[in-house]
């Protein structure tokens, strides 16, 4: 079959054909309907060199992946040759405490998982081929009625990752509350759409291009601010002085982390989910009384089966193009210089 | 001033001249804008005899109350005369564990209360009349923009009891989770709205009468079942065979109350709002496993506050048909008779 | 191997010579090390019949149970043989919302467990053998430094079981609130342990036998009181009148259930653990407001972590009485006739 | 009455001769039992200065206070002359939404409180004299039996603070969990009782005095480390690599809060108790994902009730010192140069 790979560090990831996978005992193979691009793998392609991570090229890439099950191996239950299914991404050991409740993402004990702190397209193989190897059955999630492969993709990381940082958020945003969301790109137009369909906060979408913050009013947001010298003042001055319950920081630089700490209430949260590199300093007198300042990195399987949910029923609908295989290149160049309407999904 | 009187158990309300009241310390008298005739209130007048609560008549009508703050009592601070305000209903000691954060509707020394177990409207003089004395001034709640007194009265009662009872059951409805609305009557309806606004559970009503369905479709329910003898099977068909996640009994009678335990999911809420009489017969085998199932009444004043924010920004919107006090009497006939489209509010 | 089989309803077990296991993919052999006998034995041996549980005898007895693994089958990581392990024993299907999380004991997919609402020694073989062959490595769980198989087994469930009803409750036990636990047998003398061990709450044992509440004095229990006529009295009484944030009944007879409604707190728990057969009638008017009435069943996988660790720091100890496989029938003759003391553990 | 007075910004106490209060409306006058001295007195007398803070002297000193009720103002209900009460320290506006739930300490209108961000001892005259005025009776809270107002005095915050930090961590600390107390002083020694009486948690405490760690150890603290090169391994080691769930730094220093990030968990909490004046960077990769860094300030009066309920039930006991009014400023000097042991309870 054929399988967009990635060579070695900083190259271009080549179009190139191996052998069709076949699944051991508890495994299964999906066939491909839709592999979302993402930004990250600009990363992996142009800037990640040895020891970044604990693994290296060669692996096929494709960490979003949707599709159909294709082969079981020995011991698999509860799934069936044809069935439409998502892949849950970052695999863990399976037996610690966080992946025993389904949060991989959080594994704690990466040195037994199928790769150290990584997942199909991520050190290992995955979705831009016509199958991917999933090396436990626990990954692969049926897809509800009404969402297909190409569309159940993206879901899959631009849905799940702004969905666990909203998620956990739930009680501080009741009736009353306001949600700024800083960053409308790939992540946050979803999370307006997230924040939309489960509170009934207001929102208030923070971005510096005009276009960005056009999509966030369409997909729900109550108000929408240019980012600038007077953001923090017109948040406060939107929320009576209180500021806003809950910060998502889609962007994560040192300027937008300022503009969030000096906009959050007392009590409330700030949640970095953007990887700008930024940091911020934080003492008694730095940050309002009991905010809770946290990064977040991806979402628990049990979540990514309700992201599923609200796609199915329409509640969210992350925008998407889609491209064949052999133009899977033309997406990332697309993606880099900026002329990609929304995610881009791979369909082999 | 003018006010609707309960003379006595079992008499007919009488609109008379009373003198107008002043505050005392901490106590703060509001102009009515709005106050709400509820179904309750025939109870009141043609059922209840001494002893059945520890409180007796005469006293003016009226638990749903909006205005205007008209005098304040010596050292009320917080509150400006003119300003317009909700009052809260339930009136609790003020200084147990419950009315300590607000939740006098389950205050736990009633003998300190100003009347055990009532407030203003049920046993004291309530929102019927030009004006009514609050006790103490924290029961009086600022409104919010955009939100008048003659929209706010209904919210009180028909809002906060239908929010708080869902409110509780929050966390058992995320994506992918149903919530079945028994009885889309006064407060029903406004359950749907709650749940529609709040959630992105799927929503089931059940009714006996076609136009309250068809209401509940309006306001958002995802599914409409007329009663009958396959509603259990329908709702367990339209849950995969799961049950719902959280069941509100907006009826309460021995017929509501076994559907409801049918339908409810393992590890589900069954909550009883409805003043119906019934009663469910709970054991090991009764009732799928660990479904909680309790009964709830009105609401926190915390909640309140959130519910005139849902009132404000037209997230839910009682449907009202407004009386003079002149009038009073034939909103209760109309009430009573079944002509009266949604609540009624009382305009002084 | 040797093993206490029942060979079918209404007889008694036998023990008779059977094949060692061998583990599929996916499954492990787990070597006996201690086997709790339940009092629920007794009903499966005497009292059940076909129909009333989807699936029969023969099968191995034995539903507590701990050892060392003995041997993986393929596909099986994290687990090494000869490491101590106590045996999850509700076997779910694996793949429903409640089994991803660890809550096999509420698996809504019974029809694709092992057997249906069963597991090991509750139709299928469990762990009064040599060795127990365990369907899916998930149910083994490495037991914690200083817990030996002997003493983990009755955790399993007679720790595990009051342990779930305990945890779900601790939002309700904050220091100043009031435990009631009714019935301090096999697992009400545990549950006063874990109550103990885990919350600040008073903890009040009811119990007819004194012997039993001297037992719960010495675990930590603040107040005993033996069960009577003036117990609702003295418990609203050494409450200040409010009642009991959370009641706990381990009998489940309709006189205890009678007592828990009585004493239990506005907003309270009460839960129903005990197989007794008793039902509660609830409405509006017979149980305080928004008191939660449930019952549980078992316990998840995460919990079992939790109370093995409890158990490793000595924070809960069982009363275990020994005895031999060949001697096993005589542990279950002396839990009928009451003079077993404690937990009867069978040692292969 | 005599009163210990801070004259001006800069300047030592003086005990001096003042008028003895009355209560206005709503108000209490309670007549002083014990109030504690706190270290951050010494900041006030020596350190502030106009502009740190929106308030100057004069005014009396002790922001920690129990005693008994003295006088009542118009209005006031729920209290009796002569009922032993202690004085809840956070003096906020009492209508905003953090006030109506008794977190003054979050008070969100501090412009309409009695002083801006103060209360009795801070900015108000506060317990370190015969009587003091407490300018809204919610603040006064009854005590429960067993505990007599010297021993309540100091719950009022060196209780209060670590219980409110270490309550809302709760939900992270169940058996099996590791908390750890950096700084185990004047808080942080009632910090390790609060642990230890209300979870199951294993408690590692860390401090760089041997006494401490001693009196850690007397408390319950099942680990004490030396602070050092080598802590974040030892505790990294005693966690089996995962770090601690909850860390609480009762120091707040630039190394402390290095080791508390350095120990921290994914998605466990660190929470910055100690004024000690440090920052820490907080960006994606600096600490573990997930990790909720926050500061909290004081307590609310709900968790103040379940405070004095330790107290009463002995099982938390803050070590305390005595002094006279007249002598006060010894307890001060004693503070100062290291010769106090626990807490300088005031007696007047």
């Amino acid at each position: 079959m054929r399988a967009l790979r990635l060579p070695a560090w900083k190259t271009e990831p080549e179009l190139v054909e191996v052998d069709e996978p076949t699944p051991g005992p508890g495994q299964v193979v999906v066939k491909i309907g839709g592999a979302g691009a993402c930004h990250s793998d600009l990363h992996l392609m142009h800037e990640f060199e040895a020891g970044v991570v604990p693994w290296d090229p060669p692996f096929t890439l494709g960490h979003e992946n949707a599709g159909w099950v294709h082969a079981l191996g020995a011991g698999v239950t509860g799934l069936e040759v044809g069935q439409p299914v998502a892949v849950y991404g970052p695999w863990g050991c399976g037996t610690c405490a966080r992946c025993r409740v389904g949060a991989d993402n959080y594994c704690e004990n990466p040195a037994a998982a199928p790769v150290p702190g990584g997942g199909g397209g991520l050190g290992l193989d995955g979705g831009m081929a016509e199958y991917e190897l999933v090396p436990a059955a626990r990954h692969v999630v049926p897809l509800p009625d009404g969402l297909d492969p190409v569309h159940a993709a993206p879901l899959t990381d631009a849905g799940l990752t702004p969905y666990h940082a909203i998620r956990r958020s739930w009680p501080k945003l009741p009736p009353g509350s306001t949600a700024v969301v800083i960053g409308v790109g790939g992540l946050g137009h979803v999370g307006v759409q997230i924040l939309k369909a489960t509170t009934a906060a207001r929102i208030i979408a923070v971005d510096t291009r005009e276009e960005a913050l056009r999509l966030a009013a369409e997909f729900g947001a109550d108000q929408t601010l240019r980012s600038g010298e007077r953001t923090v003042e017109e948040i406060r001055s939107a929320t009576g002085g209180r500021g806003a319950d809950v910060v998502l920081d889609f962007v994560g630089a040192d300027a937008t982390l300022k503009i969030a700490a000096a906009v959050a209430r007392t009590l409330g949260d700030l949640t970095i989910v953007g990887l700008g590199g930024g940091s911020l300093s934080v003492g008694f007198f730095s940050v309002p009384y009991e905010v809770s300042i946290q990064t977040t990195y991806w979402g628990s399987r049990p979540e990514l089966i309700e992201v599923l949910d609200l796609g199915a029923r329409g509640l969210i609908r992350p925008k998407t193009t889609t491209f064949e295989l052999d133009d899977a290149m033309s997406a990332y160049r697309r993606m880099q210089d900026g002329t990609l309407e929304g995610r881009a999904v791979i369909v082999p």
